[in-house]
């Protein structure tokens, strides 16, 4: 297997995506590496020699995070990320991963990838953890903001097979998020997509969620549209950010501050392990014809090597050929 | 000025509305005020006799929390807020608060206030803190579930009004939530709406903010359609939850944990003064022709009683007329 690594992307790129392969391949990762990005700096990250398992492809240029995504990869024809992704549809590589801007991995998968047969519009995947210690998956976290009830319903069997296959859930549970549990809540959208969810009996469909559920993990899976998904992730990430600002400054912030942090180590420990956010941070985009990962812009070495890891879960466990077998066989 | 009290909505009711009904009168509110409810109940909990200034009007029923609100205000005459909202209309209050099913509240203003003229749906209202220290204002936070563009510029005008006379914020910035700041950013609806309020003279349009700006107080009114509103309120809800739940059990939780929260008290009191939300649960359903405040279900006294002089501002400050007076000289 081999896994192509879009090195100039992410907030700490090349620096720690090259640690982040180095990583991967030091704990045993078997796939082999192919570091794209510009030749001499990535050479001049690695200081000795390259090691095995790893090669690197030149790449001139970068999609930068704050870029509009799509006009960038057409301009250019030589940037790190388009690079990457036409490695996978050549065969030179069997899967991409990356921290760059989503827009543009996204980008980059559908105009060179295309989409798999039998899926009309492609949906980004948010990882959370929730309270009973599993991860729930919510989609689409922002590649389709008009969806329609029957890109829902495709939302759902992507997602149903990506938890059994990459997290081996057995039939995941599918919440709809919606504005209160019976099935005549929300808008035009909601009520047609609960009828096709609870008519489609591939799919265990557990009903309406509301959005404080995700957290508590109420469903293995929740769907809906990449508008509502995309403002209810970046919302929580904000709740998270005062939070942790105000356990570090407020509660732990002064002098009696220190010291009780000092004092209550081991449950802030505890606290913080449950919750860290690398296991969580990289999924595949659903939907294209073929294995992209894409992590946080924030991703530093270690979260980078769990991207990696992630593509090749997902590479082994054929999870594109799982996604395209359920679309064909249940499309009318 | 006659405030009408639903004294038999909310989980703790009617013990402490009745109690935040006493402590309005108590701290100086100059409103007189009719407790709406069972009134055999609720004289056996003022016990002595009635103080001066308040009132009690008999009503048998009650819309429980987890009822269909509209069905249940339909089938039964005699309903708390049912009577409460009926005051408002023949003259005999000024404004209605309640801590009970919202759903109902709503309800009950529609089918007996009726809409503002002008205004063709309503909006639900919720106040955030934010870390600059001053309230944000979110809407609809669920009560118009299909808005479209139209809907939404109405719901900036009735925003700005509330927050300029009940908070005293000048020419009130309004942003769109939306899932980039691009103008180019969302789906048809998003892209519809920031063209209309980018041209419309009478608001302060700052632009399209995500949903992690809410908290950071970016702009002092975030609009967006219903079912969005209540997914990223119920969204962030949740997250809080998690968060109180790790700092109370994790964190503090264990031997060390409990001494080290004795050793940080001075802090853990600034982080959770500033995470007070009793002073923002309360606020007007917006759109409905009359003055009809909505707090927390969860509400205790001392939010009770907040929820009574918002009520009373809002009638002090003429809300509704200055709502009214927004939307027929900007109407087409």
């Amino acid at each position: 297997m081999k896994i192509a690594v879009d090195a100039m992307g992410g907030d700490y790129a090349p620096d720690e995506i090259v640690r982040g392969a180095l990583l991967y391949r030091a704990s045993g990762g078997e796939a082999d590496l192919v570091l794209v990005g510009r030749e001499q700096e990535l050479r001049r990250i690695i200081a000795s020699s390259v090691p095995p398992g790893i090669t690197i492809r030149n790449a001139t240029d970068v999609v930068a995070m704050d870029e509009h995504p799509s006009s960038a990869l057409r301009r250019r024809g030589d940037t790190s990320i388009g690079v990457a992704t036409e490695m996978v549809k050549h065969g030179e590589a069997d899967a991409v991963a990356s921290a760059g801007n989503t827009g543009a991995t996204m980008a980059a998968a559908l105009l060179v990838l295309g989409r798999i047969r039998g899926i009309d519009r492609p949906a980004l995947c948010g990882l959370f953890p929730t309270s009973q210690g599993k991860p729930a998956c919510l989609l689409d976290a922002g590649a389709t903001m008009d969806a329609t009830e029957h890109n829902i319903l495709q939302f759902a069997r992507m997602a149903s097979r990506f938890m059994e296959r990459l997290h081996g859930v057995e039939r995941p549970s599918v919440g709809l998020i919606n504005v209160g549990e019976e099935p005549e809540k929300g808008g035009r959208m909601q009520l047609a997509a609960h009828a096709l969810l609870a008519g489609a009996e591939d799919l265990n469909f557990f009903g309406n969620i509301e959005g404080k559920d995700l957290l508590k993990g109420v469903t293995d899976i929740c769907v809906t549209d990449g508008f509502t998904g995309n403002v209810l992730a970046k919302g929580m990430e904000g709740v998270i950010d005062v939070f942790v600002d105000g356990i570090r400054n407020d509660i732990f912030g002064g002098a009696w501050g220190k010291i009780g942090a000092l004092v209550a180590f081991p449950g802030l420990r505890k606290f913080r392990s449950r919750m860290d956010y690398d296991p969580y941070a990289s999924a595949p985009l659903l939907g294209v014809a073929g294995v992209s990962v894409v992590t946080h812009g924030r991703a530093r070495a270690n979260m980078m090597r769990r991207a990696i890891e992630v593509a090749e879960r997902a590479v082994a466990t054929r999870l594109i050929e799982a996604i395209g077998h359920g679309a064909s066989t249940t499309a009318a």
